[in-house]
């Protein structure tokens, strides 16, 4: 069978490409980062998803001490109520974040002899950060290409982003014909006992619901 | 000052780019990996040669809980004695290894607002890591300017390489002009009381200090 490893952070994006990973006939490995963010519930809820999906999977703790982001640093501001105009980058934006997720994800991947890693990256309704952006997978795929064994041996490891130009309303609508457990996915930047409403993480999914015609079961909790 | 993140492992040739930087005006800040290596020999001497050079240095803990190197996993022989022909590549290649450890320099750097990474790489005496390679490495810059705020600003972080192209003999020659503590570097990828003399990077090391001329003044400890 073969195998794919999928970034999983809890959120939706992620939990509707495990369920599409699994659609396309992959063993799935799921990566679950422990990276310093503010709150515990997306890994969680990340362990849950992967459970409750069946699917294999590793949390891998991480440290970025140097900060350098409103995620990771609790004296900072999370901004709520922005205007997502795509342009400005935002505090929560952490330096590097998918090209570390990414490397580690090409590491499992070369271990356990997978061909694919799925990442959940939006270009679409999206906080603007550049690391979601087609231009730097593509970028990022030559890189493995040339820096791993595989890559070498003709057989690198391909990074696949199925949401990549997808609007969350066309994301959410692929989820529910999967039956992604979107009533288990957590978003908000924040860590409160329910989302916040206001972060852009928050936003862009309810704006998605809304738009897909979907009632989200989370924020009823 | 303009800043560097240098990526120290504590070897010969990580130990020599530290001077290097700082040498070209840099305040350099070292990042040192403790990443589940088979010994912690080269992660206290990455810490004493920071310390002995006056750097900032920071040490990140990460773990390949995967493994798939013998450099990782204690049951696997390190291979001895090995012709090597730059073409194999051997059982202590760690799986994406410089890609992690570039990918934590580039947020270190970004979050420092330093403008430049030196990585000790070598593609000349060296152990056929294909991310030791100079399309690598021009492959990864692409994907910093694409992935990162500093890049999208048009001030991406410049990953220098200044060892590339250079023989262990060259590089040590620099390396005493500079007056790098080569005694206090560890190459062996063993852990023992004194190098092994016979794994990859050993037999590299005497080599170099062979055809440089120079006394190792390692090897007497």
């Amino acid at each position: 069978m073969k195998k794919a490893v999928v970034l999983l952070s809890g959120g939706l994006d992620s939990a509707t490409i495990l369920y599409l990973a699994k659609s396309k006939g992959y063993k799935t490995y799921c990566l679950v980062f422990d990276y310093g963010q503010r709150h515990r519930k997306e890994i969680n809820q990340a362990k849950r998803i992967a459970e409750y999906a069946k699917s294999e999977h590793c949390l891998v703790k991480i440290a970025l001490p140097w900060g350098g982001s409103s995620l990771l640093d609790k004296s900072k501001k999370i901004p709520t109520n922005r205007n997502i105009d795509h342009k400005e980058i935002p505090s929560t934006y952490v330096p590097a974040r998918n090209i570390i997720f990414l490397s580690f994800s090409a590491s499992y991947a070369e271990a356990l002899g997978a061909e694919a890693v799925f990442i959940g990256a939006n270009a679409v309704d999206y906080s603007g950060y550049p690391d979601c952006r087609p231009e730097f997978f593509d970028s990022y795929q030559d890189s493995l290409k040339k820096g791993m064994k595989q890559g070498v041996e003709g057989k690198a490891v391909k990074i696949f982003t199925p949401l990549l130009n997808k609007t969350k309303a066309q994301i959410i609508k692929i989820g529910v014909k999967l039956k992604v457990p979107y009533h288990m996915t957590w978003s908000c930047y924040k860590g409160g006992s329910r989302p916040c409403g206001e972060c852009d993480s928050c936003v862009l999914r309810q704006k998605g619901f809304d738009a897909a015609g979907v009632v989200d079961a989370a924020i009823k909790k």
